[in-house]
């Protein structure tokens, strides 16, 4: 199934109904069918060709979502780009992407002209919500094109989209997807957390990523369900969107989650048609899972393991809770996972390897990036970079990514062991351990905490809650406490900056 | 996703789950998936090439299911034939549809024999479930082949299985599917009647038909659900698996269910686990839906609407009901349905068309009926002959099938719409109506009726009802009783037999 044909497909069959709620604003299937060709003819009439590369910069908004579809039935691939990048790295990833046409919204345009000066590939610019020199108004656009489905012969195999992954290592790179991969995920995650025409779903992660473009935003869209968009996280506005837009199903990160749980305001009456609750993207400490079931006793949680290079691929269902507390669950119904020793073989039950998957939901490459493409295909898996474990009966569960592993003394240290050790402690509500050099051991742990609001606790205190509980090479040597962390826009903690000083007059990095 | 990969995922997910409960026996996942795999490599033992034809006649039992996936995993193509055939039926099906390897259940075998003496195609004959002199034993079969996949390269648009059609007019057409018709359909009955990984799912109609077969085993697989197989309908074995197994959900005909609510035995206590009902097949009379829900009221009522050559097409959903009692739904979330005039063009709401599809759910052919086959693909549609109107919300009521259609004094009369009007009659069980020639009018309606147990009716009150609610030209010129209808395996009402003797003179039979 194309991607288009799967909002025509709803279109069909709720033309009426809200595709997409956002800010007040209501857009019907049928608006949004019809402005997805609208948009898809105009970018052919501006010279798109198969596989060319239309860029999108901008936060959640109506006209995401028809980029996102008319892009899809243009034939060319949409490029998502972090709104977050800095000048230099939008410049980077626009030149690298080879995008011809950028679509972005006002508030970045200064960013994006700056960039734009020294990108002559960019033909032509669009402007979502307000008007720019030299821009086109994307209302002016959608005008343009006919409402008629877009004469080009599209292949499921055909790429169609690209979002970017590595915003804690190194440069973001472009995960290119074909329709039938992101088909593939969409389906995940429509059957396993069951999503249907009855649902509004929260989108409250910033598209241009994975976990809500393709993860919560496209199955919806398949189902027929509407969705419902908020531009900017924090807690105040999604429990008035919540409440306004009766939403019913939610995409979330473990942050998102917690500050949902920890708000001083938290008032039960704002999601009362809430009943499911995915999440995925970090590690989600099981206090705040405990905390969101006491306190919304009718949600349903599903834990769910995606990356952007193979989508959705395992699922915690809810009726495995609390049995199966930690796990990530088992595979998706469509798709095929494994954890590995390193050459590919399987690894017995409770045995630590990497977590591998092959077939239609991975990737087609990281583009033009053939050295990383081809380290990420070896025998025949596509590599995710994260250890795990798997039980007799199939539940994985995440150890830790594999470049986040400290070796001390010759021991492999898991952070993520540690981690969940600190999440015991009651004061603690989020917390990061990362290796840093040691002289005698190679590498030592290092544990960064953040308090939770107007709890009290030590070093020392910290120190002993691990002694009691860690093998002493796994003990942090330094305990720090720090008001947040630096995150990627999906809520990732970033290591890389928290490590940096540590390692910086260091030759090898590990 | 390959028909056989649908059941290597389920096994990797749930390897000691049962897949398949039959007669008091259970076969796990894992055993199943081995199973297919011995009989697969045991079939290209015996000389099966890619596209060879496996013959099966076997009323539903496990080895019906390893049947199945094994044929599916061993690139031929599994020809599933009625076990009602008479002799001169069965040597035709298996003569037209080049059977090489027959396997068959242990009662068939003399009809077998003597349909296999006049055709030399047979290399080898398979029994399932006793001993017959001339052929091998299922199990020796299962013995021989080896555990490993089976070394065959197939892919999703080649041809895997076929089902029989026509039971009610002519001879039976094979309709020949891909692995991919049938991966759709597969998809959408499990996301269009919710079943999951809890499911049991009790098989009652038998599975050499596309309902059983594709409908409801097929998905329930690709769910990882447990089936449950009635070898032959009877109530009073169906209470008593529901019970014994846990059975949740189950596809019926109407006349099953009909004989559920009628059963004198009727114990709720049976059903306590049943929650999901599909229906489809024939038309199911209002009463019967409404004496369901109020026996069991935790019931959720799916109607569908499916054909051998197209799948599953639409889907009433439970939360429809009552307000849309009397319509077969909307199309499935990955099909593209129509209601179209001669030309293929749609109609407007409200207006009689007939049902068409296309895409990937669509039959490759009706194998080796290049005519038939040319006379069902027209102006870029499969043409159902089934005729409907759709109102504005996409919602599908059929008509009647185009050829029960009755022209009566230059009028069209639809039997369905004489037969509800039949069964708003208390004492009205099923009825069937149909055409005999009138040398006024051309063609005038008769009314074939069944009486509810217990109840009694005369002609003339059965004229009356008609008058008060149907125009002149609609009510039926003659009324009979009968004590029952000639049915085919899946339940639809033979009408060609009943219309036959007052055709029989006639050179026209319209
Ligand atoms: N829900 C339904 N209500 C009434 N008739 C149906 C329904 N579903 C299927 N049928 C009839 O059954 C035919 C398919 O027969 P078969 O190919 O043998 O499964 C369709 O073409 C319809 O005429």
């Amino acid at each position: 199934m194309l991607t288009g044909d799967m909002l025509r497909r709803s279109a069909e069959r709720f033309p009426r109904k809200p595709a997409i709620l956002w800010d007040g604003t209501s857009l019907s299937y049928r608006d949004l069918d019809l402005a997805a060709n609208r948009l898809a003819n105009a970018l052919i009439d501006l010279g798109l060709a198969k596989g060319g590369k239309v860029g999108i910069i901008s936060r959640n908004r109506t006209e995401y979502g028809i980029t996102f579809f008319g892009a899809a039935r243009s034939g060319g691939v949409l490029v998502n780009i972090s709104v977050l990048y800095a000048p230099e790295e939008l410049q980077y990833v626009l030149d690298k992407a080879d995008v011809e046409i950028l679509i972005f919204e006002h508030p970045f345009a200064e960013k994006v002209m700056a960039a734009r000066a020294n990108l002559p590939r960019i033909k032509t610019l669009i402007c979502v919500g307000g008007e720019v020199e030299g821009a086109i108004p994307f209302e002016a656009i959608l005008a343009r094109g006919s409402e008629d489905h877009p004469p080009v012969d599209i292949h499921e195999d055909d790429p169609f989209s690209m979002t970017y992954t590595g915003g804690t290592t190194g440069r973001p790179k472009g995960v290119l997807t074909s329709h039938r991969n992101r088909m593939i995920t969409a389906h995940t995650v429509m059957v396993e957390e069951a999503i249907d025409e009855r649902d509004v779903v929260g989108i409250v992660t910033p598209l241009f990523h994975v976990a809500a473009l393709n993860i919560m935003f496209q199955p919806a869209v398949l189902a027929g369900a509407t969705s419902t968009f908020l531009s900017k996280w924090n807690v105040a506005d999604f429990a008035a969107m919540a409440r306004t837009t009766g939403m019913t199903a939610v995409f979330m990160v473990p942050t998102q989650a917690s500050m949902v749980v920890s708000d001083p305001a938290f008032d039960a009456a704002n999601y009362k048609t809430w009943t499911k609750l995915a999440f995925a993207g970090a590690p989600m400490p099981d206090w705040v899972q405990r905390e969101l079931l006491e306190k919304l006793p009718d949600l349903k949680l599903t834990q769910i393991y995606g990356q952007s290079e193979v989508g959705v691929l395992t699922v915690l269902r809810h009726w495995y809770l609390p049995g199966k507390l930690g796990s990530i669950g088992r595979q998706g119904y469509n798709v095929d996972v494994a954890v590995v020793d390193r050459d590919g073989k399987p690894v017995k039950a409770g045995e630590i390897g990497e977590l591998v998957s092959r077939g239609e939901n991975v990737m087609l490459e990281y583009y033009k990036e053939p050295e990383q493409t081809a380290n990420f295909f070896r025998n025949g898996w596509g590599w995710t970079g994260d250890l795990a474990t798997v039980d007799e009966e199939g539940f994985v569960t995440l150890v830790d990514r594999s470049k986040d592993m400290i070796i001390s003394g010759g021991e492999n240290v898991y952070p993520k062991e540690i981690e969940n050790v600190l999440y015991e402690h009651a004061a603690v509500a989020e917390s990061a351990v990362f290796g840093i050099p040691d002289d005698k051991w190679g590498e030592v742990p290092v544990a960064y905490i953040q308090i939770k609001a107007g709890m009290v606790v030590s070093e020392d205190e910290i120190v002993a809650h691990c002694a009691e509980r860690l093998a002493r090479f796994k003990r942090p040597r330094v305990v720090k406490f720090v008001p947040d962390f630096p995150k990627t826009p999906i809520g990732k903690i970033q290591k890389n900056i928290l490590r940096e000083p540590y390692w910086r007059d260091r030759e090898k990095k590990i």
